[in-house]
């Protein structure tokens, strides 16, 4: 039996665990990328780790999420990832180089590698055959490390392309598609492979906008073969030498098989508020609109930008609506500029915004009141745009265009004839906005720069052969982690600052909890069923790290939330009796007497309520890794020890 | 006798008052303009005046201050400012389209004409020999109105330029060196006129570089002569017609004469955290710095730009520096997209921001704790940057590219012979991005989009007969216009809902204040000495206003809050026995009996306190006019009664 793409590189790069569906799988990491938002964080954990130099291949550390700096965090925050990166060998893409995906595309990425980046766009990298995934900041830092990456077995979606895209149809018109046939939650521990002869009719910045929004369907990643295309996009970016033919087998086994018959697309549009409530432009043409925004690690390519200078050349935007342009990187920045592409964006009324990410991340550029947005992004969830009630649609960068020359929802096929447009055959290299890492000989001499909103990693220790705390906390079921970490304009530049942010730690719930718990030194929350259900963000066990909590005791789990406790050595406990809950109290004093030999030894362990006399057995379940990351104190230690 | 510059302007203009200097003059308004930050309540003042068109010869209404839209408000003010344009004859430079004084000067000043605009920098424009004044929101929503603009007549100084600048020397380095000399006080009630050979030496741009940043002199304003520059500088920008001859009279007297030998002149850095806090550059030279910002009204013009192109192309940006730029018009930007210098920039590692003012006023681009930044902006105050201890240098575009290069302070001299940069013949004119008004004819049907954030001017009332009120502050001395009315990231998106901005009124000093006043529906503040000192905010009074707030009786008052009380309609009375302030208490019921004809026929009004029986005597000083205005209920009731 052969394999697809994806099988291929998971072959590859296996280091444990069997590749049958469902099973947990270590893989070696060849590449990593971090973000601002993500990386700072990442990095302060790498650091823990006292890795002196990264062991992957390559490790690429990007600006491009808090680039508006309206306060001095952001400026640290930045210095701060520089420094690291010149003494650990990461290499630093400057504010202002461009969107971490669409520059680890061009200069960077490699045909059958595997990348992790602390991203959910990650999956980009797919666009040249990548096996490229969204993770967590310590799952990273592990990464850089030198440790392996752990997921579950996928299964696997085959997308068969057949065809060939109408004029001013798009890439970002297939995804589109895609999302009306799987849904936001199809793809939830898959990987989506492309293939079938529609493959060749796409360019690889266009294959990259549909492995992109892969991330929309919840897929682990999504994968495109490399080719011929790849070999000559690689060609124009100067690294033929990066190039491999990647193919899945003839006789590839897929789990799911989805036809999409290019030549039957239509130019579509995600409506508010979800990337897979898809509509065609011509349902919704003629509504007048007050804003367009182009760019994103979505659709800001040199071919999509320049096919938006086309349409744009000697026209003016509408007096209705404001565009706003940010090209992907500086690569296509700098081209457009010396080509005149940029000039009849400006001439036409377009603004022009630093090559970041900008308002796809909210940053900036949110709509008026209730204003329909038309954006070339990937997502246009509920209020994401920075106005509670934006109307945001995600189109492809040709219907934004026309449309904010007319005012109104267009369909682009008005324009007639297609825009011959060519992928250039070379395109313009120069990575001074690339730092490269410190040579080793002088590593040691590096000195990071430690802005005030820089803290480090909250001290662990190895498990201890008993633990004695009280109760500090007991909440009842379905606590989210926006309860246990509250989110916000206002908390989110405190990323970096656990200190700081873990006084906003379950304040929601009771706003005297992190004092508490920082009095009592070391404590134990109890807690009811789906306990850490929401967002993956790791601060929602950090910040009880740092505050001493030593164990949560509670009816069940969210899945990642758990793995967010082991991860930071907290030990996640369940109830044997559900009633058990009943028999703690706020303040009551627990002990484990012997938690260390029975953590080593088997699943249960014993908590004795000092207080009430009361003897409670709880589970801990845990596979052979996960029970020596909790007896290592952590991940991070646990990666020490073994790196 | 002969006139100076501005005193022939003065002349041509004047429609009440003697010319002499220390008198109250009124001037009739050619032009005005505004920005968005103030622009919003200017034309909620405007619309309150009920005057269907504006009277002016032009009227412009620009955005540029609140352009990173990071909530829905800016881009719902940015539609009613287009509405209100668009209904009552204003022209809108649309967001996108530059800094207001960039755009005013390439498109739409005159020489010989009046400019009030409100922002400080409205000076730019004496670069073509206008008489450019910043004034208040309500004063350009009078002279919209066709009201004139009272000022008193200041006394004229002339900067008399001898020699020519040496290569690397500009215009920043004379305006620093006159601030230097006059200090940031030294222009307080004076108009400074530049004269003298060297002023044939300065292209337009030039000249607006050393009026804009007049207004850190303090001065009313500063004007150059128009001359054969100024034509041939309108004839490249497609309107000769505009030009007109300007120049003192031979005999013209000044108060005060500097000479300035631009000859001598090196290049200069204002040092934190005051504009008149100049040093040579050599001074500073090797001193590391973290970042460089080039644009703002100062100088972000095409030749300034060029010249920074020219030093950057072929180098890199120092990896410790973060340099940004921003073109400060549609028209430089679109010329350097055009012509290569652009993407010389781009090459180098500059981060491209907006056309906009920008980091200038905070929005964006904080530099790193206790960051050296280097920026080609007018003003260094303390935490301007948005970074508290920030280190702010004021350079010449000059000095910013080659540190920027270096990433140390560097002296641009060392670049040996002069950029050979001419101004262009013709600029590229193109003004898509300005919106006209409404033909008469229509501007009945256009609708003022008002977002959430938009309410209207407070309720005023004409002086009744007598005033029955409580007193619902007691206040002490130096009461500022932050006690008042408090700004910040917070408050200043409040700017145009004075409803919600009132919630904060005085809340410094008293949380329960606004409640308590509305609760009571009219009433009475007092308080002590220089009451109404700093910031000349008109929202410290519009809130009181709008809280139902009468009269004020203090020991004294500062002179420009007084003037906005009148204009708010509020009485602004001061004990005559300054020991009466202890007579009354917070609460106490105060009746002005016969306050109307007291105001009408003399300056002493009798105050009951009815709470304790005594009867106090207070002053409220006041010209013709003004009295006019309190009785009809405020400047805005007054200019609709004398329109």
């Amino acid at each position: 039996m052969g394999y697809t793409i994806a099988q291929k590189i998971i072959k590859n790069h296996l280091v444990c665990g069997e590749m049958t569906v469902g099973s947990d799988i270590g893989l070696k990491i060849d590449q990593t990328l971090t973000q601002d938002a993500t990386g700072t964080m990442a990095y302060i954990e790498y650091e823990a780790m006292g890795i002196p130099r990264v062991k992957t291949e390559k490790s690429v550390a990007y600006i491009d999420h808090n680039t508006l700096q309206t306060g001095f965090e952001n400026a640290d925050d930045h210095r701060f990832i520089q420094s690291v990166c010149k003494k650990h060998g990461i290499y630093f893409s400057r504010p202002g180089n461009g969107i971490c995906h669409q520059v680890h595309l061009e200069r960077f990425g490699k045909p059958g590698k595997t990348l992790i980046g602390s991203d959910s766009h990650t999956p980009t990298g797919g666009g040249i055959g990548m096996l490229a995934i969204g993770a967590g900041g310590l799952d990273v830092a592990v990464a850089m490390g030198g440790g392996a990456y752990y997921i579950t077995m996928p299964k696997m979606v085959r997308v068969n392309l057949t065809g060939k895209l109408s004029p001013w149809v798009s890439a970002k018109d297939i995804i589109l598609a895609v999302l009306r046939v799987m849904s936001v939650k199809g793809g939830v521990g898959k990987i989506v492979e492309y293939g079938g002869e529609g493959v060749a009719t796409l360019t690889v910045p266009e294959r990259a906008t549909i492995t992109n929004m892969g991330a929309e369907l919840g897929a682990t990643t999504s994968v495109f073969p490399s080719d011929e295309t790849t070999r000559k996009f690689l060609k124009a970016q100067g690294r033929e030498e990066d190039y491999t033919e990647l193919k899945a087998d003839d006789d590839a086994v897929y789990d799911e098989v989805i036809e999409i018959n290019l030549s039957e697309l239509e130019p579509l549009a995600a409506c508010p508020h979800s990337p897979d409530n898809v509509k065609p432009i011509k349902e919704l043409e003629g509504k007048k609109i007050d804003q367009v925004c182009i760019g994103s690690c979505t659709n800001s390519s040199y071919l999509d930008l320049m096919r938006v200078a086309h349409i744009l050349k000697g026209k003016k935007v509408a007096d209705n609506v404001s565009l706003a342009i940010a090209p992907g990187s500086k690569q296509v920045f700098n081209m457009l500029a010396l080509n005149g592409a940029l000039g009849d964006m400006i001439a036409a009324g377009a603004r022009i915004l630093e090559s970041a990410c900008g308002p796809c991340i909210g940053m900036g550029q949110s709509p008026n009141s209730g204003g329909i947005s038309l954006r070339t992004f990937n997502r246009n969830f509920e209020g994401r745009s920075g106005t509670a009630d934006g109307q945001i649609y995600l189109v492809s960068p040709e219907t934004a265009a026309v449309s904010a020359i007319n005012g109104v929802f267009t369909d682009p096929r008005c324009l007639g004839a297609a825009a011959e447009i060519e992928m250039p055959e070379k395109f313009l290299i120069n990575d001074n906005m690339v730092i490269d890492p410190a040579p080793v000989e002088e590593m040691d001499s590096v000195e990071i720069l430690r802005g005030p909103n820089i803290k480090s990693y909250p001290e662990t220790h190895p498990l201890t052969d008993s633990i004695e705390a009280s109760c500090s906390l007991k909440v009842g079921d379905n606590i989210t982690t926006d309860h246990i970490m509250p989110a916000g304009a206002k908390i989110l530049p405190l990323r970096s600052n656990i200190p700081k942010i873990s006084e906003h730690c379950f304040t929601v719930c009771d706003k005297e909890f992190p004092t508490r718990a920082k009095t009592l030194g070391k404590s134990i929350i109890v807690g009811g069923e789906n306990y850490g259900q929401g967002s993956s963000r790791e601060h929602a066990a950090l910040a009880p790290l740092f505050l001493g909590v030593k164990a949560v005791l509670v009816k069940s789990f969210a899945r990642i939330h758990k793995s967010n406790l082991i991860n930071a050595g907290i030990l996640p406990l369940t109830f044997v009796n559900a009633e058990d809950y009943d028999k703690i109290k706020l303040g009551d004093m627990l002990e484990l007497p012997n938690v260390k030999d029975e953590i080593a030894n088997g699943k249960q362990v014993t908590v004795v309520n000092k207080t009430t006399g009361d003897t409670i057995v709880a589970d801990c379940e845990l596979s052979d890794r996960t029970r020596n990351i909790i007896i290592a104190g952590g991940l991070l230690d646990y990666t020490k020890e073994n790196s």
